[in-house]
């Protein structure tokens, strides 16, 4: 199926009202145990944890990993809506995220060492009938319109505020 | 279960080596659907997917709510750690993620708005016996050494490698 009708459908929208274009996303996300957490997103739930050498239970991935999963997959997810909306054939899409993380900077013991990423490596792997250079083009196309690699790769405003209850 | 222990080791593993402060973390995310992708991270697997209105199955979260997801538990998880590392006592920890985005970036109707978060709302809610400026300080600590949260204000380098196959 291709996702062109919804590609349009959506530009419809926009155009008879620019606030159709105004998407709001929430998520609560609960300590349970040591390191467990219940994460809710609507009607989906699911657990994140930390493994035990962390002092969790290693029930599910950590936020660091659950951080990269969110990259990979809106990699996947970009490259489907951009093939159709470019009409780029596109048979197999996969995408590893790998990320190098220095636990000083978590952990409080060296000021210096950012807590997040120093460094992320995305491998896409693309199959299908089209020429390598289309396929290039597409690639260019995604990582200019990928959500969560303009999460990772400029700041975003995030404004934080703190209930104390007894 | 207090994490100090926990704190105490990895100390004394990085003091004892560098080397042992660097940690690695991989994904590996497949479009198995329309925009349903399967993701493993190490032992564990789950699925990302957009909604029937983005021309999905809705079978879990998207990316950008995974994204989410992934800030409000490291926060969660980072304030267990820091108030174990700290000696505050805290009995309840939960945490709500809403994001803001404009979906005319990542379809590309408008190459001005950006196709991530616009803004991003982080509201904590913590419980304990602790005074209410004891909380105040935990959570400046947390902000400063989440590691999700860096990801989200600063810039990460990341590097792209494409491979094509027939």
């Amino acid at each position: 199926m291709s996702l062109a009708p919804v590609i349009d459908a959506t530009r419809e929208a926009v155009r008879a009202d620019p606030a159709n274009a105004e998407a709001q996303f929430r998520t609560e996300s609960t300590l349970v145990g040591v390191t467990e957490v219940d994460v809710r997103v609507g009607s989906h739930t699911f657990k994140v944890d930390e493994p035990t050498s962390l002092g969790g239970t290693g029930v599910a991935a950590n936020p660091v990993e659950l951080a990269l999963a969110a990259l990979g997959s809106c990699q996947a997810i970009t490259y489907r809506f951009w093939a159709d909306k470019l009409g780029v054939e596109i048979d197999h899409v996969s995408v590893r995220v790998d990320g190098d993380l220095d636990v000083r900077g978590f952990f409080g013991f060296d000021d210096d060492v950012r807590p997040g990423f120093t460094g992320v490596h995305v491998t896409v792997e693309l199959g299908g009938p089209e020429s390598e250079d289309r396929y290039r083009d597409l690639a260019q196309q995604v990582d200019e319109h990928c959500p969560v690699l303009d999460i990772f790769t400029n700041p975003v405003p995030v404004e934080r505020t703190i209930a104390v209850r007894p």
